[in-house]
């Protein structure tokens, strides 16, 4: 590049300079090509031309050529030629990038629209009508016949999965293509990368970054979407009873067939039964995460009207959160951060100092689920950024212009408080949506926990006659029945050795078989099972050297105690989805073999594939440019800004596309660039 | 970089071989440090340890070194080694520049509150009451002491700006910081880049890209922000009577007061008095776009049901335009797109076929305010496009599901028809706001236009008696009434030299004076007098070399009727802006002058600045992958994707921040990247 340019300066100076840089610069052979052209050549016009001509030629010969690199005995030359390189050749590379994208870019532009033949099968435009209220039922899509690989899908076992949330996107992800027909029904045609949706509240992120169509995911599976609400499963006509308002507000009824039913709805917010949740804003949904921005925006533009009074300017500014989970702690830190970092740029200094954050926790500390060196940790740092915790509090009602709570003293006694607010967060905790509770009843005794559908260890829903609907995520619970499960068992052998179960006696070796079996069936209770000979010698109180049935029992649900229900989390989901497809995909290979032996009934899900078992990975929360992780098993870490990195960079892995990677990722540095985005609308 | 490599694997091989590479590969000086360091060493570990070492240490302190250059005769490893030198430190510097941003990113959290004492002053926390109204009067703004620039600003006249589009925020970016007290008051607080919200709606653009907070604008002058919408204005007190509803719905009134007040309030949407327009979406405003994009959504989505019948689903796909101006040109457009690259990836190919979009317009062209071929190519455009263009039709009546409309046809007879729709968007011309409807008629005579605020060429609102209100953009109209202001200005000039102006002679030379002045007070005219000589013996009918005074009042009514108004759009609402700006300068800086001398009275506007001209720049559309440029004079221009890429550039050189621009630019990267966003919420 150097030899280039001085090439090209060559046209100014005379040729004895010329030649004192050439000779110093560049190799014999090439000096000799330069002068051989132009001996002695006064620096008359013409000549100076043809010798930026030649230079000019040599620039465009050399840049990527094998010629001999230029010389200079001159440091200075060398280290000019070298930061040249260095920069001018990111440059370039850059450019290149930078075109290439355009070329890109202007490919994916269409002009010629798809227009032609479309076939459709009578019966997907005019459905016939059945079912118990004789509805129509949908028995083929107006896409089935879209593509090739949509067509050798029409006659698979169909897949109907309700819901878009973690556990279906988790199963759709690992789903092999071509074994089921995927019909996923919902009211929202988006996936929400809901821990991310504090950080959405106050602009650190787009809402849109942490949303992906649905129907970009199902398309890896050439799958249908319906968006619509399920609203009720007939389970032995093999029904899902869906309803949608369409444009013009009436309500439309159909039916969808399934062979397989995944019911993944997720779950409502938890009212605790308190007064004025009107009042109140929650974290459920994009739009949820909308209004709270509005909100907090119309609160500060309001604060700085000349008609707003002292108090009432603190009565807006007034932040207040319910709850104190994971949810209610971010939500927090990020509101601590938007009043930080981007308030006190642009509005009056004096809303900065009217603002205050409270945070009311039913427990006596914050993040309870967390390891408790964690927990003070985030009610330190919330200290420090004065952010209000209120533990031991239960909040009696929300009005519109105020809180009022009962919190208990350390000496044990309650007293009521109230905060005037003027934005409530309510965060605390799940309960069951309106076709979980329907679906229950229906299913009577089997179903007995007021909060979610239980389901058996291989996620089949409890008390379905013909073990063809799963339940994931936050809309179930895997019942950890391991007693009565093993007891029943028990039972069953001995009545088919002919035997009185109530007089069984177990030794040694039964145990260890008991404990195999129960370790298989629910493997949530590996960990408790460790110190098999402990555990019998504790539970033989007559130490008669064997188990009696009644010990045996004893023995069980003690550890049936120890079992807690699994966390109502995106982690929890997630793998509850992947275990799902994986199950499938080996079902769909079993399929042949299972059909060419006549085996319809039994286990078929014992059969192919182990019952599910949740692995915790740890829990995280952002608690304000700083960050809590908690590995599980006392292992936890807490810090500063490395940590909050480390938070993104965790979420940014988990992150449902390479879409919705880039947008974060840009949404980070905008907020870097310019901060957060204080425009309401 | 080849060198390090090389000695980099001196370890590997026999000293041999080394030998040989390197007198191929480096200059004699260092090949003898090489070697005098390990004579004759044999291949056994330390030495090679040392070796590595060596090179290490070489290669760290060669990455930008002044040393000689590696040397190769062969023409394959200088290759090797310009192109990894290319690469690599391209590599290097992109990663190093990675690095810097997240050392920025970090430096950009802050952790500690800037608590403290406030001072506000008392007056700004309890304001006086007064007026005509006795409401409370905002003669200090809570945050006028929050910066040492802000307390000088306090005595400043105070220049209130209603509005925040594209005239008030031209003004603000000219606006010299120092000069003036500024207060904006708007219902919405950020600033929308209009010519886009057509991409917007469709998620070609995010909104968010298009707005900017207008605190952020407001920040360079120093200014004041209140979220209020101007009900009235009283002129003589100079006060502006503001309101806006609290956060418990309670509307609060009170007054702001000015020394200079700027009226850019923008329109609202033409109804044409058409009845069923609550039918129709318009586009206007930000929560349009949402509304749009989320209706065109819902009907796709609607369509897919399998309860939605065949004429249902033709009908929900049927979008309509009224208004063949830009902005529906641009939205049909922008539609076409979406569903030609976008919606069959992810969407039933049924619905592709079923889509249909139509374009009403009234008059005989579409972008009949363009070149005449740009109407065409347009329309040819989109008749390649399957977009049904309907010239010379009237919109009757929009009912909830089709448009009733009257075509004319060629034969001059007229014909109803209906289209049934699913959707429909009004963009059909601006009309009035309320408040300048209602300042008009307290303005009485000064005001005769229907449709907007007049004012005069120096943008002074025609009637004020102060002289201290000016009107621009969308919500005004600049009077040429060159005939009447001339005629008045002789008549005057007549009275003071004691003649009868209806006996006036003009000789050429007093014609010449004449024009002058009329060039002066109304540059939109000079294009018009151009040939002043043909004008006089034109309008000397009686040739008299004399023109009388009726003669001349004729010449100048000829001249108004050929002046029209000017448009009503971005580009003159800019040009206003910057146009007050430079005078608000001008006359902020001849204050002191003015004032040493007594002089507070007279037509300082135009002691100080020149009167507004409006310069065309040009008219630009996008019409689907290509758009067309229309310059004025005859000069215009049409193509297809570099055209999309000029056009693009262009709006992003008028994006008003570089953080919209970013947005933007990462927007059109995304759409590359990913396609539309096809979620709604």
């Amino acid at each position: 590049m150097l030899s280039s340019r001085i090439a090209r300066q060559a046209g100014r100076f005379s040729p004895a300079t010329i030649a004192s840089i050439g000779r110093g610069s560049r190799s014999a052979a090439q000096s000799r090509t330069l002068f051989t052209k132009t001996p002695k050549a006064s620096p008359a016009t013409p000549t100076a031309r043809s010798w930026k001509l030649l230079a000019l030629r040599q620039t465009q010969a050399r840049q990527l050529s094998g010629a001999p690199l230029p010389r200079s005995t001159s440091r200075l030359l060398n280290f000019a030629y070298r930061t040249a390189a260095w920069f001018g050749s990111s440059v370039v590379v850059i450019s290149a990038g930078v075109v290439a994208f355009f070329l890109y870019d202007a490919s994916t532009y269409k002009s010629d629209g798809m227009h032609g033949e479309v076939a459709v099968s009578q019966l997907a435009l005019n459905p016939r009508r059945g079912g118990p209220k004789n509805l129509p039922i949908l028995e083929a899509c107006i896409d089935d016949d879209d593509t090739e690989e949509m067509q050798k899908q029409k006659d698979k076992p169909k897949l109907v999965i309700l819901g878009g949330g973690w556990g279906s996107v988790a199963l759709l992800k690992e789903l092999n293509p071509d074994n089921y027909h995927v019909t996923v029904i919902s009211p929202t045609n988006y996936f929400l990368f809901t821990p991310m949706l504090p950080s959405a509240t106050v602009g650190t992120l787009e809402l849109k970054s942490l949303m992906e169509p649905i129907r970009r995911i199902i398309h890896d599976v050439k799958g249908h979407f319906i968006r619509a609400s399920a609203d009720d499963v007939d389970f032995s006509a093999r029904l899902v009873e869906v309803s949608q308002v369409d444009c013009s507000g009436h309500e439309e009824r159909f039916y969808v067939p399934y062979d397989k039913l995944v019911i993944g709805v997720g779950s409502v917010t938890n009212s605790h039964g308190v007064k004025g949740l009107e009042n109140c804003h929650f974290l459920k949904d994009i739009s949820d995460a909308r209004q709270i921005r509005n909100k907090i925006i119309q609160n500060l533009e309001v604060s700085c009207l000349p008609t707003t009074s002292d108090e009432e300017r603190r009565r807006l500014l007034s932040f207040v959160v319910c709850g104190g989970g994971p949810t209610g702690v971010e939500f927090a830190a990020e509101i601590f951060d938007l009043l930080n970092e981007d308030l006190t740029l642009h509005f009056p200094r004096l809303l900065r100092n009217e603002i205050s954050v409270h945070l009311i926790q039913s427990r006596d500390h914050i993040l309870n689920t967390y390891d408790e060196t964690l927990s003070k940790y985030a009610e330190e740092r919330f200290a420090r950024d004065q952010v209000e915790v209120l533990t031991n509090s239960r909040v009696g009602e929300v009005r519109a212009d105020s809180i009022v709570f009962s919190q208990k003293r350390d000496d044990g006694s309650v007293v009521t408080k109230e905060i005037p607010m003027g934005f409530c967060l309510w965060s605390t905790g799940v309960s069951q949506s309106d076709l979980c509770q329907r679906l229950a009843e229906r299913l009577g005794d089997a179903q007995t926990n007021r909060h979610a559908l239980e389901t058996d260890t291989h996620l089949r829903l409890n008390g379905t006659p013909l073990g063809d609907v799963y339940a994931i995520g936050d809309c179930s619970t895997v019942q950890n029945n391991v007693a009565d499960h093993i007891v029943s068992f028990l039972r069953r052998l001995a009545w088919k050795r002919g035997k009185d179960p109530e007089s069984l006696e177990l030794h040694f070796s039964d145990w260890r078989a008991v404990a195999t079996q129960v370790k298989k069936q629910f493997p949530q209770a590996v960990g408790h099972l460790k110190r098999l000979d402990k555990l019998f010698h504790e539970y033989d109180k007559d130490q008669s050297g064997t188990l009696g049935f009644g010990e045996l029992r004893e023995l069980l649900k003690q550890i049936d105690s120890k079992l807690t229900s699994l966390p109502a989390t995106a982690q929890r989901a997630n793998q509850q989805g992947q275990y799902l497809a994986h199950k499938f995909n080996k079902l769909a290979r079993a399929q042949e073999g299972l059909a060419a032996n006549d085996i319809i009934e039994g286990d078929l899900d014992a059969a192919v594939y182990k019952a599910f078992e949740y692995r915790h990975l740890g829990s995280l929360a952002y608690i304000g440019n700083s960050a809590v992780f908690d590995f599980g098993q006392g292992w936890s870490m807490a810090g500063g800004l490395w940590a909050v990195y480390a938070w993104r960079s965790i979420y940014f892995a988990q992150s449902v596309s390479f879409r919705t990677r880039v947008l974060m990722a840009m949404d980070w540095a905008k907020r870097s660039m310019f901060g957060r985005d204080l425009s309401s609308f």
